[in-house]
Formats: structure tokens, C-alpha cells, sequence
């Protein structure tokens, strides 16, 4: 273990990232002098039950995977700390070595635009914010009070998933309807994956050698959660998901765009508010369209394989939605640079981004075959006469989270230094 | 009157076309051997009241302004008819020179693809839709119910908004929700202002003397109600309004795309169905986000000019969906060879013209300023050099109505005839 041991005397630099959602958490310890350099990773699944799972995989390519009753985010916390601190795969030797805890939020509203350290106000907002996004914030602030509770002492940070969002100008934001409800209940256009679309930005500009302020982007996440941005100068011009993760793309479970008018037609037919919900959230997209008993696309594409109809269809709506919203952002941003692909859709399908940038010889974005199939790492995929660019970028949002917290961290110590 | 005197003994060939409203009652008579004589036109407004007022403009130029009480449709359709047979500005001397009477119908569900005689049953069907259309169908059969009373055994045909929009195909038109609803309730995208985007596309065809076949045209409805459709070979492949008329850009009053889950937090504020449906389809819009106290688009322009931030917002907003709209089609189509501007605002209104195709250089359209200030007539607005041509076409979808009906009747005598 000596290859990772802090320098004696050094300042705390560890930061560990939590995602935390309602049966899972999902965690990664950063040493951020070499920040590339994870030190473990892992995710404990089922919470709530006592067949709960801890995988704890060590940046050496050791691996623990252990079952165990885990009743609630403190004991997944808990669980994730003894594994970091004790025994064979352990990385860490004691709390003090970690700098502060970096935590995915997923709604900040219009107070948070930046990544912030976490006070009981922040929590109370981050409550509140719960009314416009009543899945995701509780399970976020359930692993925040859990790491207060298990590390005591050592700060946490949110980063905000609508942050990077907080560039769109209000012509894109607003919605169409009375003024009043953006003004007086921030009913409005947020935009989510803030900090992956913002991560392939940066990484996009590396790549082109280019600074990002002069790029024209159309940065599209494709996982089980699937957005678009049209960033501009760095800027997000617009992003398809909306005041919720709802909206926008077809997603392995959620409906994306349709009339809002459907909403009211359910609720006619005498379903609750938490039901309709339920049903466009949990029970839509891939899995209600194409109708396999699967959000996930690769079960999708095996049926159309086999000649299921109706999934082929929903391959179909799936790309064509993609390819809308390019045409969308193209003409917004008079022109772009390049469509980078990131999430796990977006890094590891190439079958999906050769449907999508099939059609986009009109745009100029061509396909190279070849570099299409090179899977899950960083590359230009389009062809050298494409004049509009396609990439592929990893995401790595748990890196974007460690950086922003580090940077929280480190702004906030030069003033008490000086 | 000599110069509409019907042949002796010729068979019936006038054709009266009716849009019926809540409170407003359009109607246009037609003699189809010289179809783009209109013998009369006008508009019953304000019915329900006894200040309803009468307008009956006659082919010469002549016409009546008359303030009357009119209760309900059947009273409309009675004042239409006196003005129509009787006095000053006849145009008819008996009902029996009327074919068929043609009622704009909005909703035809999955069931009507094409106009259609209008029986018992065909009615029955058009109260049926009323879950899919609250406000629109319950009108428009009360106007047909009126003129099977005011002219009894006259034919009446039904011209569905939705009928034109039947080509697009299953990944257009169906939500990603579980498909259930689309199979057991007829969940899906439908599209209307068909008989408007149908008539810009025969009309595109003249113009560019082409076979509507093989055109590929993205059609731009903007009047009130707004709806751009991606017409590929003279079928649709999508458009922007969905199972009703309320998604799709921003309009007068209603909202246009909006995430669904707004009306779910609007529910969970304790609005009923009704209240957030009359929210989002008469306080949106235009007039809900711009805060002129109107929807009218003029109004809000004039605000703009006087400094109106929020107008100048609201304006911006308005015309950046459209171009995304035309950028996702543009993308979709894989290329157009034109755009074409319909209805009030895309007629009358060529500083709306301007600034979208301000936006379309990068799609090759770039607007002739001088062509673009010729208004209300048919003219192509985009200058020579470019590839994607911009078309100004004067909707005329009474026409398209009188010539479907036309069709009905004409097409129903041939076997009885035989």
C-alpha cells in the first residue's frame, strides 16, 4: 500500500464522491494530486434489505464483493467506510486523510449555480427543491446526513446536476405560460447531467486543441437517463430535459417529450398525480414503447434483431428523437463544431451512434466505420471529410464531482490563509 | 346577381364551409366550377348573446355588418343562411343549388384518415374524440347538428384537422409510454391544421413546378394556433402539435412544449384538470409569458419596440422554437428544398419571417429582405443563391375544406350513377 500513502504531515487530499439514490449508492475515493488515479470504487446495492451488496473494487484491480444486511444510508455509508479503512483492500488509514465528501445533487433550482459546501440552510433548500424534483433530492440528502453522521467533522459539498445549466438564457429557461409561476415557484427549465455534459466540454476542447469559449458543442448523454445540451462558448443555449429529469429524449424508463395535454387526459381517467408519475418515470420510454419487459436498449436491439416489430419502431423513435434534437441545437447554434456521445449508450453502442450519425450526412458529420467500433474511449468517430465533427468521451462524472469539491475546498481555505 | 346565376338545370355545385367555434361561427360559400370565387364570406361572432354580431362580405366587394341577438348555433347557422338567400347581398335563391355542406372538424381520432360523409354514427365518433379534443369537437358538432336543422337533407361532410397528418408513421406518432394507452385509448400524436399544411403543399408543388412526391418541405403554420410539419413526398413524417393542439411551439395563448411533470406539480397545487387545462391552452402562450395582457403577437412586438424586456424575451422565445423546429426537421428529412410560412403571422407578418430565417444561413436559406415585404400573397422570400428556399403561401383551408367536400360528394356518385 505504500504507492498510495500520504506524504507525512500532508494536507488532507482525499475526496470521496456519493451518488446516492433510493436502494443504491454508488462511491469513489480520489486522491486529487493525481486525481486520475482512483483509489477504489464501488457501489452498495439493495439498500433496505438484508441481502444488501458492497462491491469495493481497489485501484490495483482487487476486488470485494460482499452481502450483508444494509437498512439505510448510514449503514451503507458505514459499509463503504470499513472497507476503505480496514482490512486487505483498504486505502485509506485514517478519516482525517479526507479532504471533504463530494455529493451528486440533482436539483439545485435558482438558488444553487455553483458547487457548494453543505450547511443545515444548503440542506434546507436542497429539501425544499423537493416539490420540483420529489424522486431524486431525498435520496441525495439521505447520503449527505449519513456521511455527517459516519465522518464526522470532515465537510461535504453538493454539486448540483442543473449548475452547469445556469448559463441558458431565459428565452430557453422559461416556459410559455403565466410569468408568475417562474417567479414565484421557479417553475422553469433546469436541465440535468450538468456535470457530465460540462466534463465533455472540457474534454472536447483538450481533444480539439481548442479553447472551449470558441467551440459550438452538441454534448448528448446517452444512458438509462438520456439529454442533449447545445453549449456554445462554453454556455449552455439550450438542453432538452426540463423543470425535471422528465422531458427531452426517449430514456430506458422515462416517456421524454410528449403533450402535456396526455397528463391531463390520465388524470380524467381518475389517476393520482404520484400514479401518473409513477407510470411516465418508472414505466415508460424504451420499456413501455418497444414493450420487451426492458428499458435497456441492448435488449431492445436483440429483439429488433429477431424481428420484434414493434421494437425495431421503438429503436426507431429512439434515434429519430436524437436526431431531432441535433437538427434542433444545429440550427440554434448556427452550426457546431461537434456531437460528442458520452453515457453508457453514448460510449459503449456504437450501433446506436451509427444509426444516428447515418443521418446526419445533411449536417456534414460523416461516420467512420472503423472508428466507430473502437469502444469505450476517447475518440473522433467521424470521417476526416465531415466538417461537423462526432466524439466519443467517457464520462466521468464522478471526476467532475471530485474536482469541483476540491476546488470548493480550496477557494474557501485561500481567504482564512491570507 | 347575373353573373352567379346558376345554368338552367345544372346540378347542385355550391359548397358552404363551416368552422364553428365556442362563441364564433367562420363560414365561406363556394361555387366549385370557378373554386376560387368565393360568393360570400364572414363570420358570426359572439354567439351566446345578444350582441352577436353578423359579417357577410359578398364577391363584389359589397358588405353587411349587422348587430342581432344569436343564441346558439342553430341561430348562427339561421343568420347565415337569411343573409346568404335573402336581400341586398344574396347569392343563392334556394337551398337546393347547395351540394353538401363542409364543417372544419378538429379531432378524427384514429378513426378518420380522410373526409367523410357525416351519418349518425360518423357523429357519434366525433363526440367520442371529445376525451381526446375537450374544447374543439363539441364546437364543431354543434355547427354540423346546427345545419342539419337550418338546411334539413342537405349533406354534410366532415374535413378532419387530423386527416392529413394519418401518413405519419409509428415512431413519429407514438409517445413513449406504455403502449397499452395507444392501443386501448388512442394515446398518440395526431397533428392538426392538416387541411392548412396540405393546401401549402399542393400550392409548393405548383409553384416550384414539382411533384409534390418528390418535394421535401418543412410547413410552418403560424397564426393563433401554431404547427410546423416535415412533409416528405407529400407525407407527413412529424409535427409539432400532438394528441391535441396544445404542444409544438409557443402560440397566443397556449404553452407548447412544456415538461409533462409542470402538470404534475400543478396538480399537486391542488388544480384540478380543468383549471390547468384552461391555464396552458387560454393564459399561455404568448400572452402568459411576454405579460402584454395579450397573445397577439403584433402586441407584443409593438411592446418590444417601446423596450418591454420581458416582450423582447417572449419574442426571442417565439421564434427560437420555431427554428429549432425547423432545424430538427431540416435534420429529420435528411435535407428540404423549402420552408414555407403559412397562416396570420407567417402571411402577414414578415418581421417574424425575418428573424427566423435570420437564423437559417447555416441550413442554406438567407431571406431576399425586398421579397420578404410583399405581403400577404404567394412569393418565394429567400434570395437566389439559396439552396434552401423560403416560400410566403396565403393559407387557404376553407378552400381545401370546399374541395374535399367536393370530393365526398363527387366520389359517392360515380357508383350510384353506374
Amino acid at each position: 500500500m505504500s504507492d498510495i500513502e500520504p506524504r507525512p504531515g500532508a494536507p488532507p487530499q482525499i475526496v470521496l464522491v456519493i451518488n446516492s439514490y433510493a436502494t443504491q449508492m454508488e462511491f469513489q475515493w480520489f486522491r486529487m494530486a493525481e486525481e486520475h488515479r482512483v483509489l477504489a470504487k464501488g457501489v452498495v446495492d439493495q439498500i433496505g434489505t438484508n441481502q444488501a451488496v458492497i462491491l469495493h473494487e481497489r485501484y490495483d484491480g482487487r476486488e470485494l464483493h460482499e452481502k450483508m444486511p444494509v437498512e439505510n444510508a448510514d449503514a451503507a455509508v458505514r459499509a463503504i467506510k470499513h472497507q476503505a479503512m480496514s482490512g486487505d483492500l483498504a486505502i485509506i488509514k485514517s478519516a482525517s486523510e479526507i479532504l471533504c465528501i463530494g455529493h451528486r445533487v440533482v436539483h439545485g433550482g435558482e438558488k444553487f449555480t455553483a458547487p457548494t459546501r453543505i450547511t443545515d440552510d444548503v440542506k434546507k433548500s436542497i429539501e425544499g427543491f423537493k416539490t420540483l424534483a420529489p424522486l431524486h433530492n431525498a435520496c441525495n440528502l439521505a447520503g449527505i446526513e449519513a456521511c455527517e453522521v459516519v465522518f464526522p467533522g470532515i465537510p461535504n459539498v453538493a454539486v448540483f446536476d442543473t449548475a452547469f445549466h445556469h448559463s441558458m438564457p431565459p428565452a430557453s429557461y422559461l416556459y410559455a405560460i403565466p410569468y408568475d409561476y417562474f417567479q414565484k415557484y421557479g417553475v422553469r427549465k433546469y436541465g440535468f447531467h450538468g456535470s457530465s455534459h460540462q466534463f465533455v466540454v472540457n474534454e472536447t476542447a483538450l481533444i480539439l486543441g481548442r479553447a472551449a469559449s470558441s467551440l459550438k458543442l452538441i454534448t448528448c448523454h446517452l444512458g438509462r437517463g438520456c439529454s442533449v445540451a447545445a453549449v456554445d462558448g462554453g454556455k449552455v443555449l439550450d438542453t432538452s430535459m426540463g423543470m425535471t429529469p422528465l422531458p427531452g429524449l426517449i430514456m430506458a424508463t422515462r416517456c421524454g417529450d410528449i403533450d402535456p395535454a396526455v397528463v391531463l387526459y390520465l388524470a380524467r381517467q381518475n389517476m393520482s398525480a404520484d400514479e401518473i408519475d409513477d407510470l411516465l418515470n418508472t414505466k415508460s420510454g424504451l420499456l413501455g414503447l418497444a414493450g420487451v419487459g426492458s428499458g435497456d436498449i441492448r435488449d431492445v436491439i436483440d429483439a429488433a434483431g429477431k424481428n420484434n416489430q414493434q421494437a425495431a419502431m421503438a429503436l426507431w423513435a429512439y434515434v429519430q428523437r436524437i436526431v431531432s434534437y441535433i437538427g434542433a441545437y444545429y440550427a440554434l447554434l448556427g452550426g457546431a463544431d461537434a456531437i460528442v456521445f458520452t453515457g453508457g449508450i453514448g460510449t459503449y453502442n456504437p450501433y446506436i451512434r451509427s444509426r444516428v450519425i447515418g443521418q446526419l450526412g445533411v449536417l456534414g458529420c460523416h461516420l467512420s466505420e472503423t472508428k466507430n467500433y473502437a469502444m469505450g474511449k476517447t475518440q473522433i468517430i467521424s470521417d476526416d471529410r465531415s466538417s461537423l465533427k462526432a466524439i466519443v468521451i467517457p464520462s466521468n462524472e464522478e471526476l467532475m464531482i471530485a474536482r469541483e469539491s476540491f476546488s470548493v475546498m480550496h477557494d474557501e481555505k485561500i481567504p482564512a490563509a491570507s
